[in-house]
């Protein structure tokens, strides 16, 4: 099985501010504070499942050095630069089309760079299922989470009949859904969370793109003439921006027949909010997580700490508070009001 | 009238951490965001009672350099360094003995580094009263700060008799009182707040010294014979440290009869905590006093934020707080608890 794992590091984690700037978008950073950054994880994660040679990182221009810096193992040549963000079908389709041109056969995972994952067992079981799944089947496979809260921030999977043991069809993909409805859905249990995770093999999803997103794929094919040669740069530069911003979900998910989906239970998080971070890190007594080389808490409670550039911090009376010092910013909010930061920290 | 000031730089400021650290300790820091150190403040404010060529600093050795670059105008052989911190005592009475060398009638005024002066007029013309008492008789005199409130502090001065205009005689000299015992002070009128802040002839103080603390006035005799040689600071080196622990308040204040004082309200303050400091500096309309680039506060209400190097902070929902950050420290903490900080901040 010739399998390809594509990871989608365009993101800039605006969310996080100031341990996720422009200048250090939180896939690379060590958000958990274990000595790894999330794309680091990421790639750990995946190493079981095919060997570093066939690892592809998709990123902007300007995350290039750092991408390979942080993961030396990847060949060079699979970095895929952006010249423009241009949402996830564009990306996926630059890195499908160069694939195909050397893999013909290509089983391909694409994954989030920014995400966590808890159990990494789990996790590879259900991967190496669906890549199983997709190897002999023109199926599109997006891996759905089982839904453990009433989440509003998350779009949903609803399931149909069951194919083929752990692999069932989708029935429909629902938006970010109210409070109430997503409290149905965790009742009903038929629903899953879209974790932005796909399992395809290239020529399905290649023909998907066709059939759906025609005006792109004429111009993943001129610019595929460049594919391998040194006039793939300046030819990305000048036609990949000319593709619509426009997601893999809106793009094929929604529209195509062939859709399936594993619904998995690995401890998934996409770190989309300080909050979902504080829940997913060890936390002291008092309940206050820390990443930090000499951090101090006292009459602290529920705080999560991210000073990881400091040498000491002493901290006293705060509860239920964020505190990040990265570079020359530094946040202390309120956990309740993190929906805010974005603005508040904004140029 | 020949004048002198000696500006005692010697304090490591550990209450104000980590604006204040042993490296670079609160004389030297722009605690009040107006682009100069305490140190600078004080020689501005004493820049129009003598020329620079009379001013004296004494300080750590460690910090020698640190005065040269502060105080450029300072002639370079009038910054005196102690190998070890002595107290007062002794660190007045190097720059005295050293003074006297060379200028056997200067008038002489010591002050603290690290104090901040509100009315920088009144206070010219407060040391210019004592000058013109000591200049002709052979007084000690201690600048007393009139109270504001009931500060337990502070030492207090009991004045005596009225000998000359603002000048009195000293009663006594009183212990940091209790609340209770602060608050008859305030309301009797007649007690002052011992500021630090000494006037007095050269010959004045060394007598005082040498009967008072004859073993330390010979150290200086010795010490003595090497200034202004390449032989001084190998011998300041080996006989400064062997002088005893002591102020000058203990050794000379509290047991000579010649001490005078000049009730004075300049608006001073010793800047001694986070929360006097606070009440200092310039505040918002929700009392919160701001030393930073971009500080940005939402929510918050009688903080100070001390975060001058950094290039955007942003802070929710804090109050009575202190948040300061300097090189690679942070702290963050309730005013109420500030005692405890330098406990919380110890090696």
């Amino acid at each position: 099985m010739d399998t390809h794992v594509v990871i989608m590091a365009g993101g800039i984690g605006s969310r996080f501010w100031p341990m996720s700037v422009p200048q250090m978008p939180k896939q690379f950073v060590d958000v958990m504070g274990v000595g790894r950054s999330l794309i680091q994880m990421t790639v750990d994660r995946f190493s079981a499942i095919c060997p570093k040679e066939n690892f592809w990182v998709v990123t902007g221009e300007r995350y290039v050095d750092m991408v390979r810096e942080q993961l030396p193992d990847i060949p060079v040549e699979h970095i895929l630069a952006e010249p423009a963000a241009r949402n996830t079908a564009p990306c996926i389709a630059y890195a499908c089309w160069k694939i195909r041109q050397h893999y013909p056969d290509a089983n391909v995972v694409v994954t989030p760079s920014d995400a966590l994952v808890l159990n990494v067992e789990e996790f590879r079981r259900i991967i190496g299922r669906a890549l199983a799944f997709t190897e002999n089947s023109e199926a599109i496979v997006t891996v759905g989470i089982k839904p453990s809260r009433p989440e509003t921030g998350y779009g949903y999977i609803k399931t149909g009949y069951v194919v083929d043991d752990e692999i069932f069809k989708v029935s429909s993909f629902r938006e970010k859904p109210s409070l109430e409805v997503a409290r149905e859905y965790l009742q009903d249990g038929g629903y899953l969370w879209n974790a932005g995770i796909f399992v395809w093999n290239v020529n399905t999803i290649m023909s998907a793109l066709y059939r759906f997103v025609p005006d792109m794929t004429s111009i993943m094919d001129e610019m595929s003439e460049s594919f391998y040669t040194p006039y793939e740069k300046e030819t990305v530069a000048r036609l990949f921006p000319t593709c619509e911003k426009i997601s893999i979900d809106y793009a094929v998910m929604e529209k195509a027949e062939n859709i399936y989906t594993v619904p998995a239970d690995f401890g998934w998080s996409d770190l989309g909010t300080w909050g979902s971070l504080w829940t997913l890190m060890e936390r002291d007594e008092n309940g206050n997580a820390i990443v930090g080389e000499d951090v101090r808490v006292f009459d602290c409670k529920n705080c999560i700490i991210h000073t990881p550039d400091l040498k000491r911090v002493v901290i006293q009376g705060l509860e239920d508070c964020i505190v990040s010092k990265h570079g020359d910013r530094l946040l202390i909010s309120r956990k309740d009001h993190e929906q805010k930061i974005t603005d508040y920290s904004k140029d």
